[in-house]
């Protein structure tokens, strides 16, 4: 099976996270290939970084047949950012989003759940993100550790640290499952479950077994109503990276590097 | 990996109807025993019947360990049955209803699906299923082909056209997934596929890829909230097995059989 | 009129407890008999003991019409216990659950009720109980003692002064109603009310002036819908307590003792 | 026990009516006191005559204690009409409006209930007062007959005719009881449930068994917040019966009356 | 174009204070005719205030055409207080209240609003008010300064400093957006503003640009259901005004108060 | 007051359309600048549109203030797009989306509206709109035409035929208000309102009276949580129209243009 995830920002080491953390999940035989859009934010913390990333994310799976050849499966690397439901549109392939994969699981572990991530500013975006899934009403807080997106990686103690005030608080207050409410953290999960006593989720391991499920039960997006195909018309200067003579930057399997 | 799948009912067939679509559904290496409880109604059709069948299959599964020897996860087989929250409580591992499973898997998949079901009966404790796990608000409709869950296996023909109906029905509304409200006919699934033109989801084969991939996560339930461990107590007959002096049924792998 | 009483536990003392709070609710000329189940747990305190309680209480409604002859209504004495809807398609009295009793009166004298009950393992329950009888938009919060049901009854000062303080900060907090969140607790409203400084609600009286009305507005169960009355089907081993070879305990009223 | 029933509009046989079912619904020693108030609308059918009502039947509650003597408890008899929490910051006893009255009981004899009223124009008036209440979540529909609330009593044949045919239609759709949706139609019940083969629900019989039961669990308002007492101050011109020089129409009980 | 605003009190300076933010608001060519009620209370906190209140600017608005000549909008300025759906029955022309006039201004600016008003007693009421326009969701809370309405105006240095406290720790808890929850208190937002970071939006001035721009745009109230104009009948002593020969005081544009 | 209008599209004969409608809406003195963005759809029917137009309007407004000088409000004219929190962050004036802005006048002169748009793909898009700003509890309905956008203009007699239908369904089945689903349509005001009758609100105009209105309250975006101000970064390529040397086609009012 191959499974393509595409990252929300154009950071690739935050890339190669991501995948590394896909393939950790992965199911023996599952390859991933990651893509960094061509264009588009550093990092995704807020309204308008989602928007652009949203476009630029689009634009990397418009070209990503010819760039990367057939895949099974999509994973959207991006916690509580837009852009689902267009490329279930575009692609005949089943699409998981991270934010609602995670959401999906923590309501198999637990009754309630809370999100712990970057810069409180996104909460409102993963607030969005859950409803838009139907997935909101479990969710017990959505809380912050105030540190920006590509902080997170630097210091991984001062990071664990971090998250750990959050989620005990959380806990305390009802939460029995905590998601880490970013990509590109999985790192963090066994030790702060340690430190605060409950399962944490990360979003791209849980997109990953779900897209194998999906693939595996050969379900795919229904076309009946919102997402049908898009449809054919005039999109001018699209996709943007052919405009700007710049590609998705393709982050082959470990296999296919030598 | 190894699962165990209980049935709501004390209809073998169906047990083996059930374990026949979850092995289907599993990874190579996951084996799957099933087990039909040692009491409780033939087939589950309303509350009397699902109370009735909570308390049969949480019998069941505390008897299991010494039955079945250990298991990785737990699929609760019985749509819109009582008892996924008791069994969380009562085991280690991660517990997978059939119900939620088939949501969370269509929810990925479409904007709005819809339920069809054996009897009109039965549309309540679905609801209540459904919305006790937070997964209600993109269910469209739960509707009935009003044939007893015993006459589904009887004649495929006419169950499969039963089915046809509500659920071409529910498309015209506004759903663009179908969930086959009741376990065991995992069967139906490519020929209303065909009849209605939008994916169908089997709750067995989805409570199998979702129940593997906690496992394959490492996620357990949450234990800090609802889900703690039962309290020890005295629970006067309990198990009712025992006092019966009947044991739940062990439906082992083919591999075992011989 | 006579009411039937159903304790959802087998702890005897706790089911006279309740028989009595009815009993000084009651009209003149209203009789209450009173059944302890003939098996489950000696307290419900969780998810695993609320569901074999459902089934046991159901047994002993099964079995009651040839112990305790003919009845006008039940009332269902477990707060925030599974298995209202059930005994509502089996009998064809009307049935009236505590938890749903308090809530119906409370929302009468009040704009926000607390429910402060005895576990906060129970909460998720009591909160289930609520939204599914469609009476949660008006509860404020369910808070707990953390006292385990059994050790209630021992020390009526402790007891006292341990619901006092959530029932206080639950009033501060913006509810202008508390309800007792555990049956057997009546003895405690007037110390509670002079505590607090608001009405307090127990489910036991509440479901018995409710059960009366019904009776004396000839009022029964609607058979519509979901509360039609059970098919009738092999159910093996049911009712338990017959393969058991025990019974309920009766509580007769007191004028049937001599 | 002493009730005080107040009639939202100005036609004194509606009263007579309302207070005539009152008394079929009260336990013997219950005495119904009814009110038609000084002034407002001689039906209550939108908002301004509902607003209008309020005020009249406020004003009518504030010169009741030296009108009628002591109550115990107020029967608010105005379906989907407004006033009912200014009644409850104004009096020390108990008062229940019928409309909410009918959903309570409504809520423990059937899943979903719908409401029948005379016009439609009304239904707003009905949703706005069942979801103040909390009681709106499991209300299916409120359907109208579109018969003037003053023609309702001219034709009995006519009116339970018109009524069969929504009770029916929403019977079909879901619902498994109705509720009378106006006041002063007792009469009708009856007949209508063997129309459309449910229960039905009269708000003015349900308000009194709750008022009494009430008063019997010694259950007042809670003063706590939005229901405290209201201020002193000048309100000019209030009451206006005086300033009208003209009394609300006490209704006696039948003893009284020679 | 003229507008007409109801002051929902009988304190005549209230009025001029309410018409004074009126027509700094309103466009040039704008003018604004203010009524106090002929009646009610000097002061509205509480439900029987507002039930009061309501009948009395009714009755202000009945005979409002006589009194003060043809009109292009209304604005009902009562924060939290009844009544709106009968004045829109009542009138050809635009009905705008002040409560869910700022509501709808403050969900363009922010993401979640939160209500500062005088007494907490009032907050049910406006949570009522909101919740009826559709306008609830995205209230983050109602909290008050607990000052009584008359003594808002005395002191503006302490009023301003009792709403910093409210202002500032809804910000903190999440609101972005503050709104002035009571009439005629415009004279603080600047101050408001400044102390606590965010936008505060006044309902008056809110009202006033909503109902000139419903003016301008040709919008009326539309007829088809529940605001069809009310049914001819007969409703005993209304107007009261007319029988306690008493008019609304007409607050004439300074124009014509020479 | 200058405002800035953007269209969603690239067609500019829509702009066009827009432009006019809101110059007809504007009060005197108020000039309209139009946008037509540099890339993106010729029009908008689903996510994929919707996605890739919100990146291409941010563009064209963050290039704006050089292009076409200072505004004062912003109105987004797309219906059910996405991108209006983005241009909150991004502007220190009003931003005022005509989804929101109809409903939001809707919600002043009905109960309950209906949406009539072009094609039924796009509903989900225009109820996640009218969901995330809070707006969606009363909107009864949103129905399809199912014409194509660019062929909404083709023929004035079919499009207003086209309307019509549902517009009238939606009337009988309860709206009291139709929102216009597209922009560039407030010529089909008025015939729809004669042949609905009831009124008919076009987003656009009801944009531009909120803008002036909160220009002239001198209300702004809060700042203090999710709309703050975009974080400094890099953004590879963006703005997109810098890369692709196209820029926004400005649109100047009448008074500028020769």
């Amino acid at each position: 099976m191959h499974l393509l995830l595409t990252n929300c920002n154009t950071t690739e080491a935050m890339t190669e996270d991501m995948a590394a953390a896909a393939r950790t999940a992965a199911t023996p035989g599952t390859e991933i290939t990651a893509l960094t859009p061509a264009w588009g934010p550093e990092s995704c913390e807020g309204w308008l970084d989602s928007f652009i990333s949203a476009a630029a994310v689009l634009d990397a799976l418009t070209t990503a047949p010819e760039a990367v050849g057939p895949f099974d499966a999509v994973v959207m690397s991006g916690f509580g950012e837009h852009g689902r439901q267009a490329a279930r549109e575009l692609l005949d392939v089943p699409v998981v989003d991270i934010t609602e994969a995670a959401a999906h699981l923590a309501l198999l572990i637990g009754e309630r759940f809370a999100v712990v991530t970057s810069l409180s500013r996104t909460a409102p975006l993963i607030e969005e993100s859950l409803r838009g899934s139907g997935l909101i009403e479990r969710c017990h807080a959505i809380d912050a550790v105030d540190l920006p997106v590509l902080a997170l990686d630097a210091d991984p103690d001062r990071t664990a640290a971090a998250f750990a005030g959050p989620a005990r608080a959380a806990v305390a207050a009802g939460a029995d499952v905590i998601v880490l409410g970013c990509a590109g953290m999985a790192g963090l999960r066994e030790r702060l479950e340690a430190d605060c006593g409950v399962p944490v989720v990360d979003g791209v391991g849980a997109a990953v077994v779900l897209a194998e499920g999906l693939v595996r039960l050969a379900l795919v997006t229904g076309r009946a109503h919102g997402y049908a195909h898009p449809l054919p018309k005039v999109r001018r200067g699209w996709p943007v990276s052919a405009a700007l003579g710049r590609s998705a930057v393709v982050h082959r399997p470990p296999a296919y590097r030598s």
